[in-house]
C-alpha cells in the first residue's frame, strides 16, 4: 500500500517556527519518523511539502494511480481553500487531514476546516503523533 | 496507566441508530475492542456512557485521582456545552475528543466543537478506530 | 397503540407559571385530558415529565419497543438541544412536537426549533389542544 | 361557524408537484376532505387558492364579517411576507397557519415563519391532516 | 401640479386596524384631508390603495405622464420589496415615502426601508400629518 | 418546440428606465429580436411581461402542457421570491434565468439569486444577448 | 409655544460642506428661515449648534421647563449615540428628528437611527423643508 | 427570611480549578462565609451545588414555598440555558445571579447571560464578595 | 481611602426620568446615601456627574493620584464607548461599574458592556444598592 | 479575433471527477468542441488549464496584447479569489465567466462569485454549452 | 506649510499607560520630536490633545484657513466615530491618520477604522515613527 | 542592513492598471525610487514581484538569513490569505505591510487585512510614498 503525505504551507519551517505551538521537530525529522512508522505498518510512504495552493492541488491530482491513500496537512489553507476541498473530492482516493496543533483551541478563523469536509476524517492536536495516527487510519480505511 | 472512556448522549444506541452514519457495531462491541486494545497497550481502560450533560461533568470530576487520561465522545454536546468544556479545563487530566463520524462533513451546526477547544486534541471520522487511536494518543501524551 | 407523552422542563409548574402565556390548567389536568382523549381514540397514553436534558433522552430511548409513537413538548430545549434532536432521529419511532404557546410570536430565541427538524411534524399555540391534536396526529401517522 | 381556508402559492399544483414532499392528493381532493370534515364538526367551510401576495391579503380582508376563523397555508410567503403578517394582525379574526410538510426539517430559509408570528398557532408536517386538525383548532378557539 | 397618493397593503383597514399604532381615522377621512390640503396648496390630489406588490408597481408606472409627484406609503413592502424600489427608480417622477407610525421605534424588521432608498425623502411617525407634510414636500421639490 | 419568455417587474419600461444599466432597446424590440432568433432556431417563441409576483407564478403554472421550456427574467424578485422559486421547481419544465445586467457587479442585495437555484442555469450581463443565448440553451437542454 | 432647534455635529459648516448632499444654504440662513416660519406658526424658535455628544445631551436636559418641544438634527450621532437616545427618552418633551439628506439612500451605516427610536417621529430628505415641517409637526403634537 | 444559594456546574472544584480566574477558596469555605454573613444579616442561608441543568431546574422549583429568595451562580449555563431562564421566570421568587469572575471581560461566549435576563439583578467579578453582596441584595429586594 | 463616584449621561435627571426603570430617588439623594455609607465604611467619597464622553475620560484621568478607587456608572456609554474603556484601562486605579437597572433584561443593545470589560467588576439591577455595594466592593479590592 | 479560454482548478479531471455534477466529457473533448465552435464563429481559440491562483493571474496578464477576449472558468476560486478579480479588472480585456454546473443550486459557499463582479457577464449551468455560449458572447461584446 | 497634529483620547497619558503597547515616551516628548522633525522638513507644526469627540471635531473645523494639513490620531474614536469621519470629510484639508500600535493585530473592535475611510491615508504600528512618517506624508501630498 | 521588498498580485501591471486608483508610475519606476531611497538611508534594497500566494510564502521563507527586514504589499491577498499571515509570523524577520491606495476607503472586502495582523505595522494610501516610508520604518525597527 502506497501513501502520500502532503505538508502544506509554512511546514518546511517546522522546528524553527513558533515551537511553543508547533513543537521543536524539523520537517525532516517528521518525515523520517513517518518512513519508519510506514515500514512497521507495511506502508510505502512518500512525503512532499508545498507552499502553493495550486501545487497542493497538482500533487493531489498526480496521486491518482500512484497512491492508495493520502495524509494531508493543509495548514492555513484548511480554513478557506475550497479549491483544495474540490480537489480532494475529485480524486477518488481516501484523504486524512492532520494538524500538529489543536486548531479548535486557537484563533476563531482556525475553528472551521473547509477541507476536512471533503476528507475521510481528521486528527489534530498531537504533534508528530497526529501524522503517525493518520498512517494507521489510512491503512484501516484501505482494509475495508 | 488508567484511562476512562466517556461515551456521550445517544451512543448507547450504537449499531441500531442510523448505521449509515455511525456504523453497525454496538457500544458493547466497541467497549470490548477498547479493552482489548488497552491490554495490548498496557492501559487499564474503563468505559461509561451518559446521556445527561451533568452526568458527564460528574464523571469528568470523579476521574480526578482515579484516572491518568480521558477519551471523551461528547456527541452533540460538543457543539454547545460550554459547561462540559469548563469541566475539561478544570480537572487537570488530559482529555482527547473523539467522534465516530467526520463532523466536518455533516450539518453546519456540527462544524465547530466548543468542547474540543478545552481538550488536548481531537480525532473524528474513523468509526471505532477513532477511539483506538485516542488510546494511543493518551498514552503518548502521558509519556511526555 | 401505545403513546408516550414527554413533558419537558418547567412544565410541572403549569397552571402556576405565567398563566397569561401557558394557561391556568395544571399538568395533572392536562394528563387527565390526554388519558380521556386517548381512550376515545383507542390509544394507551402514558405521560412523564422531566426537567433534565439527559432524562428526556433516556425516556426517548426507553420508549423503543414499548411505545408506537411519542408526543414531545421539549420546552426551551427545543431551541438548542441537538442532543435531544439526535435522540429523536435515533429511535425509529414517530415523534410529534407540541408547544402550548405559539413560539413563532414570542422572543427571537424561540423562533427556530432544532428538535422539530427531527420530528414528523409540530403543533404550537393551542394550549391543551396542541397535545390533543398531537394524539390524533400520531394515530394518523401510525395508520399509514 | 364559518371558516375560510386560504391556500397560498403553488398549492393548485398539489398532487403533481414534488409528491415526495407534498403528497399525491390534489387540491380538489383536499378541499373535499375539508368540506366533509367541516360538516362533521358543524362548520361551514369555503376554500380559495391564490398565488399572489396581494390576493391573499385581499382575501384576508374580505373575510371580515363573513367568516369566524381562517385556516391559512401561506406557502413560501410564510418566510418573507410581512405584508401578509400585517393583514393577519389587522383583521381581528383568529387565523391558524398550516403546512403540509414539516418546514423545520427542510432548507434553512424555511425554518422561520414571519406570518405564524401573527397567527393563533401553527401545525406543520402532517399532510392533509395538518388542515383537518386546523379545523378542529379553530372550532376550539372559537368556543373560548 | 398633479399628485398621486399610493396607499400600500392593509391601509384600507385604517381606523379599525390596531388603532393604538395607526390611529382611529379611516382611509376615507385621510383621503378627504389630503384633498382639502391639496386644494389649499394648489395641488390636484388623487388617492389609490393596493394590497398587491405588482399593482403598486403598475400604479407607479401608470403615473408617468399623468402625475408630477407621488406620495407613497408602501406599508410592510418598504422592508423587502426591491421590485417596488426598482419601479420608483425607473419612472423619473419624485416620490416621497410616508409612514403613519414611527418605524424606527418598532420591531427590528421595520427599521430599514429598502424603498425609501429610491425615494426623494421620507416622513414617518406623525399619523395623518405624515401625509400632509409629504404634500408640502412634493410641492417644494417640484418648485426646484 | 414552444418557448415562453417571461419578463418580470419593471421590464415594460425598458429603453426609458436607467439606460446606462439596462440599455436603450424597448421591450417590444427585444420581443421582435426573440421572435426572429426563435424562427432561425426553429422555436415557437411567445413573450409576456408581469409586474406581479403572483402573475409570474400563474404564468409559470399555465405553461405546463403548453410550452417545452421557459426563459425567465425575474427582475428584482430573483433576490427574495421563494414563491417563484417554488413555482419553477413545481412545474417540471426547464427554466433558464436571464438578466440584462451583470447582477454580480451591482448592489449587494443583487448578488444572490434565490430563483436561479431552482432553474437549469442562468445567464447575466449581456443585454439582449442574454435572452438570445437562453433560447439556444433551452433548445440544447430540450435536445438532451 | 417655545421650540428649541438643536443642530448636531458638522452642521456649522453647512453651505461649504459637500453641497451636492447638504445644499448650499448656510446654517445662519436656515436659522433665519426657521425664525420666520416660527413667527408665522406662532412659535418662539431658538437655535443652537453643538459638535459634542455631551453638549447635545446638556442642551436636551436644559430644555426642560424652558421649551415645549425640540427639533433635533443629530447628524452622524443618530447612528450610534445611545446616550443621546436616552436623553431624549428622559426629558419628557416631544422631540422630532430631522435630517437634511435622505439617510435611507446613503451609506449602510446611515440607514438605522438609534436616536429616532426615542423620538416622536422623524423627517429626512427635504433639506431646509425637513426643519420647517418639523416645526409644524411639533405644533401638532403639542396641540394633542 | 430564608435564602437558597445554588452553585452551578464545576463550582464543586473551586480552589483547585484555575485559581487565577476563580480564586483559591474552596466551595466549603464560601458556604461557611455565606452562612456567617447570613447570620449577621438575619438570613437563613442554605447552599447546594449541581452540575446538571435539570437538577438546577429541580432545585429552583423545589424552592417555592421553602425560600424567600435565591442566589444563583449558573456557571457556564448562564450563556445558553434558556430552560434555566424559564425556570427562574416561572417560580415567582426573586433570584440574583452571581459570578465569581467578571464575565464581561472574558471570552466572547461568556459576554451575554441569558439567565440573568430572568433575574432581578446580577453581580460579577468580586469573587466571594459577589455572593456576599447578593445576600444583601436579596434582603433589600425582600424588604420592598 | 478616597473614592470617586462618576455618574454618566442622563443620571442628573434621576427621580424624574423613567422612574419605573430607574427608581424615584434623585441624584442628590443618591449622593447623600453614598456619603453616609462611605462614612460608615471609613471611605472619603466624592461624586461627580458628566454627560460628555470626553468629560468622563477627563475625570477618570484626573483621578490618578487623587483617588484610590472609582465607582463608574457609564450609562449608555457602557455599550459603545471604547474610548472610556481605554481610559479605564489606562489609569491604574480599580474601577467598578454600576447600573441602577438590570441591563441584561433590557433592550439587546444594553446586553453587552464594552466598558465593563475594562473594569474590575460590575453590579447591576439594584437601584441605589448597586452603588452602595460598589463602595463595599472597592474597599474589598483595595484591601487585597 | 483571438479568444483565450482559461480553465481553473480541478477542471483537468473533467469526465472522471463527480460526473453527476460536471458531466462525462473530458477537458480535451471540451477543448475540441471549443476549437470547432470557434472556427464556425471565425474565432481563434486557445485553451489553457491551471490549478494555481497565481498561474491564472499570470495567464490573464499575459493575454494583454495577445487576445481580444477571455472566457474564464475560475472553479472554486470564483468564491474567494479577490486577487483574480483584481486581475480581471486590471487587464482591459472583456472576460466572460462560465461554470459547468448551476452554482446557484449547490452549497451555500458557491452562491456568490466575487470574480464575476469584475467580468462582463456570466453563464452557468449548461455544461459544455456554457462555454460555447460564452464564445458567442465575447464575439458579440467585441462587435460593439 | 502649517501642520496641525491632533492627539485623541487617552494620549495625554502616554508613557504611563500600558507601555508594552504604547511605548514609554510621554506626549511631551512626542511633541518635541514632531517639532524637531517639522523644522527639518520646513513645516510649522502645532500639537493639541483632546479627550472629547466634540472637541476633536471643533479642532478639525477650526483648522480651516489656519493649517494646510492635519495629522490625526483618533485613538479609540477611530472605530466608531462617524461624526469625526464626517468632520474630516467636511473640511477640505488633507488628513493623515496615525496609530502608535498596530491596530490590525489587536482586539477585533480595533480592526476597522471608520475615520480612516475619510482620510488620505493611514500609518499604524511604528510608535513615534508613525507620527514622523505622517509629517513626511502630508508634505508629499501638499506638494502634489 | 538588507531589505527585501515583495510586491504581490497584479502589481506588475502598475501604471497601466486603473491609474485613478493606483497612480501612473510603473513598477520599474517604483523599484528605482526604492533603490535610490535605500541608498540614501544606507539600506541594501532588493525588489521582487509574485502573483502566486505560494510564491510569496516561498519568498518570505527564503528571506531568512538573507534579509533583515521585509516590506510587503500583499495586494488582494491581504484580505484572505491566512497562509501568508502564518508565513510572516513564522520567519522571525520584521515585516511592514504597505498599500498604494487607502484600503479603508474602498470596497468592504478590503477593509480588514488579515496579513497586517502578523506584521510590525502598516502604511496605506500614499502611493509610492507608502513604500518609501516603509523603508524608513524598517530601519527604525531594526535600530531598536
Amino acid at each position: 500500500m502506497r501513501v502520500l503525505v502532503i505538508h502544506g504551507p509554512n511546514l518546511n519551517l517546522l522546528g524553527e517556527r513558533q515551537p511553543e505551538i508547533y513543537g521543536s521537530q524539523s520537517l525532516a525529522e517528521i518525515d523520517s519518523a513517518l518512513a519508519r512508522e510506514g515500514r512497521e505498518l507495511g506502508l510505502e510512504v512518500r512525503c512532499v511539502q508545498h507552499n502553493g495552493e495550486g501545487h497542493i492541488i497538482d500533487a493531489l491530482h498526480a496521486a491518482r494511480g500512484e497512491y492508495d491513500a493520502i495524509v494531508l496537512n493543509p495548514g492555513a489553507y484548511a480554513h478557506y481553500s475550497h479549491a483544495i476541498a474540490d480537489a480532494v473530492a475529485s480524486i477518488g482516493i481516501p484523504v486524512v487531514e492532520v494538524h500538529l496543533s489543536n486548531i479548535a483551541s486557537r484563533e476563531p478563523h482556525r475553528r472551521v476546516s473547509v477541507t476536512a469536509a471533503a476528507c475521510a476524517g481528521s486528527i489534530s492536536g498531537f504533534g508528530l503523533s497526529s501524522y503517525l495516527m493518520a498512517l494507521r487510519a489510512v491503512r484501516e480505511i484501505h482494509g475495508k
